[in-house]
């Protein structure tokens, strides 16, 4: 007997070296330990919700020339991210990451820069990947991969949840809390384009240091902990990927409110203040990357007033403190003040996808 | 107040497009029936898995360029096949389907080519996709929408089986199963590149009528029934993707076994046997599209002997029947027979994804 062996090297080898970091091979060893049954090496992975839990299921993708830059970034921070986002989508919802799936889109091998040789890259992304996963505990179950234009990582990600937090549920006079900092992806966006191209950035994902603009663009952390804590806490909540005045728009949108939001009270970067004030000196609007910035990956909840010191005390016990931003009215549409006087909107409010 | 409304025309009123044929809009209605307690208006959807039942997920890409042609076919047909494929997946496994979640890549509007606006393409993609999930009983529950170098549809399948089935499982004597035919989806992809480019094809996917080889390619049924009926029975199972040879080979790695198929038993479209027929008489294996010519979408099941009979009663009346092709062998790699003689295996054995 011979043959049936597979002849592929070109999609194997790739498989096997993006299955590598998560210490998986396509033989397809099922981790038990993480509910999971049977996968990735199989058509299907099986999986185990344990018992009263909800599945909490979110799907994000990352392109390369869209949401990152190879030409300026390691291909190490953009498998982070494209798991990053995902994740914060999870911890909006309040639950507890468990799977991953991941669909790969290739590029055909350049054969003048083997740097770039595509299993090479496929490891790298993976090796970030990985990093994020193991760090919230969550298991690689399935994936694709396909011939493509572009690199791109398409994730799915399952997750748990007893009660899981929605936009819908904010109701007027609950407060608005914010755990995170905002506009410094959309400062560190900056950065990254200012550099020449060529010349990648070394991974950042896993260096220790105080949050920057760069590290908040390149490798932003889901704050899942936060979400965890404030699941049976809070009202509403909702990611920002997409700037907070947007964001905010959609939870206003689905609880049937307005709001309005106390500028002197959004959480910023040092960095990104200096940046807004030096904008404003030649009439930018004083909030405009923290108001309209975008890939902020903070979260945003509403809150009844009585519960509001039990979600600040459990934020600030997961690590990532809580500040109150303003509040929801009956009156549909967004009002910005600041220190008592309303404040005009910026006239960008947020991020086309398709832009 | 003012403002907060969202600013993003081109992304939301194609997220708009591409719902509607699901019933489904951006408010997110939550649809119980199908356990769904939240989504796809949120971060996440939430989903009740029933007791008892383990969760069963698949993610697959089908891009255009790679394994559809909008210069030659309906989107339509490829938003149909980008859900056949996952449900297919969850056939083999035999799932109930259940959930999908599905980011699409969109490339830039030409303002050219009216009829190739994104929310229009998007909304006939998912005319398709939407026809196949109603039939399937599987609700769309969550998304992504990206700028994209190329139309991409990447769906995450989400299913339940009390007792899934694996490529594990099989054992020396196990007799193969085949449901479905082989062949024709290959033969289909010849017919459609002999097309010239710029007038595509009606839609298929809901014409009536007897299996053909453009059909086999453009919109194959994914045999959820024939994988719910065998999954008591059968010891191990794969649905062919890249080919009778390849993912047989799949199976019997995990099962640690060889295989010996029978090619005088394999159910060929009498379209495929004449064509392979045509080949044969210039020098081409007598089964190279049978055996490799992938996107059959057709079940393999493994099953011990004593349950033969079961298991071709219970696909026939699933209406898949299956037809008994050959067996699992002690001696690893695959072996080809045809009435009992030795045939060599063809050249070729499967299907790059990289190619």
């Amino acid at each position: 007997l011979s043959g049936g062996a597979p002849r592929r090297p070109g999609e194997f080898s790739l498989i096997d070296a993006f299955l590598a970091p998560f210490e998986l091979d396509r033989g397809g060893v099922a981790r038990r330990s993480y509910g999971v049954l049977c996968g990735p090496g199989d058509d299907c992975a099986a999986l185990r919700v344990r018992p009263g839990m909800q599945l909490v299921a979110t799907t994000d993708a990352v392109l390369d020339g869209v949401h990152f830059d190879l030409a300026r970034q390691s291909p190490e921070d953009a498998g982070y991210k494209a798991l990053a986002v995902n994740l914060s989508d999870l911890a909006a919802a309040g639950a507890r990451p468990r799977w991953l799936l991941c669909a790969l889109g290739v590029p055909p091998p350049q054969p003048r820069r083997p740097s770039e040789r595509p299993s090479l890259l496929a490891s790298r992304m993976a090796r970030g990947m990985a990093h994020l996963a193991r760090r919230s505990r969550c298991a690689l179950v399935g994936g694709n991969v396909s011939k493509a234009a572009q690199w791109s990582l398409t994730i799915t990600a399952l997750g748990e949840a007893s009660r899981p937090l929605s936009r819908a549920g904010g109701r007027p006079g609950d407060l608005l809390v914010l755990s995170g900092m905002l506009g410094g992806a959309a400062l560190g966006l900056r950065e990254l384009l200012a550099r020449q191209p060529g010349r990648p950035l070394a991974p950042r994902f896993a260096r220790a240091g105080p949050p920057d603009p760069l590290r908040a663009q390149l490798c932003p952390t889901p704050l899942v902990d936060a979400g965890l804590a404030a699941a049976p806490i809070a009202s509403a909540a909702i990611d920002l990927s997409d700037g907070l005045l947007q964001d905010l728009g959609h939870l206003c949108a689905r609880s049937g409110v307005g709001a309005v939001v106390d500028c002197a009270l959004l959480p910023r970067l040092p960095a990104v203040a200096r940046a807004e004030a030096t904008s404003a000196r030649s009439g930018a609007h004083p909030y405009a990357l923290s108001l309209a910035g975008g890939e902020d990956y903070a979260l945003l909840f509403a809150v009844r007033p009585r519960r509001l010191g039990a979600l600040l005390a459990a934020l600030g016990q997961a690590g990532s403190p809580g500040c109150p931003i303003g509040r929801l009215v009956r009156e549909k549409g967004i009002g910005l003040e600041q220190a008592g006087r309303r404040l005009p909107l910026p006239p960008q409010r947020g991020h086309d996808h398709l832009g």
